[in-house]
């Protein structure tokens, strides 16, 4: 049974370049283009996310439409990197498991964009409240992920 | 006169960090944080911008939709580096008359801004001809400003 699903793995893993639309590729002229593209979505996502943080601590005033600002950036950076991660661009910060558990490296990033389109309708509301409780799933979302994917 | 301009000029520098926002200093811990924000604003821009450039010289064809999803990216990402150029921020990257010569650095900002402006009214079009025209002219503006501020 564990040979079988062994075999199914690494053909999954075959398959996967051709699974990827064919424009990802082209976007990139050398692997480290993507790596670099990639780490750069991930800084300017991460360092908006990190400026509400003060914010849904209560150290900050809660400014709507700075949150909203800071969540539209978050927002259109979360549905970009994951087409950077094609097949031959693999990097320190990146653990193996990115392309040898594609599947659930895939369903990490939908679960973040899913969070994400949360965050997005919690600030539209203006209400701290929802926008604390959305944050919170974002961050564990982006926790999840690091934790299985990432080398620090 | 040119003592007088040189005192001016170590005058305004002085007096620069009065004139940027609070919160911009606020937002990077170290200023590394603010050299690595910028450095990733300005790839994911150029990325995005670069993808753009196959279509408008015909060798790929022109898909409005995705122009302008890639035009939304430039414009957002365009407005957000100039506040990570504080005062003791200096790269390798930059040359110092990013600081020693402020005023013209904005102005450079600004074109970009102005002509990314024009380019995302001239992709809600879908007319490829008003889109090679405006992504000449923002091409021009990242290229003057890279002339004058960017080392390489």
């Amino acid at each position: 049974m564990e040979r079988v699903l062994r075999a199914l793995a690494v053909a999954c893993v075959a398959a996967a370049p051709m699974l990827l639309p064919a424009t990802a590729a082209a976007q990139f002229d050398k692997p480290e283009d993507a790596v670099k593209y990639r780490q750069s979505v991930l800084t300017v996502m991460s360092n908006h996310f990190g400026r509400i943080a003060p914010v849904v601590r209560g150290q900050q005033p809660y400014d709507a439409a700075q949150v909203r600002a800071d969540v539209a950036i978050v927002s259109m950076m979360s549905k970009l990197p994951w087409s950077a991660f094609a097949p031959g661009t693999e990097s320190k910060g990146a653990r193996p498991a990115v392309w040898s558990d594609n599947a659930k490296f895939k369903q990490a990033s939908e679960r973040l964009e899913g969070d994400v389109a949360k965050l997005v309708a919690a600030a539209e509301t203006g209400d701290l409240a929802q926008v604390r409780a959305a944050y919170g799933a974002v961050g564990a979302s982006c926790k999840a992920c690091h934790d299985n994917f990432r080398n620090r």
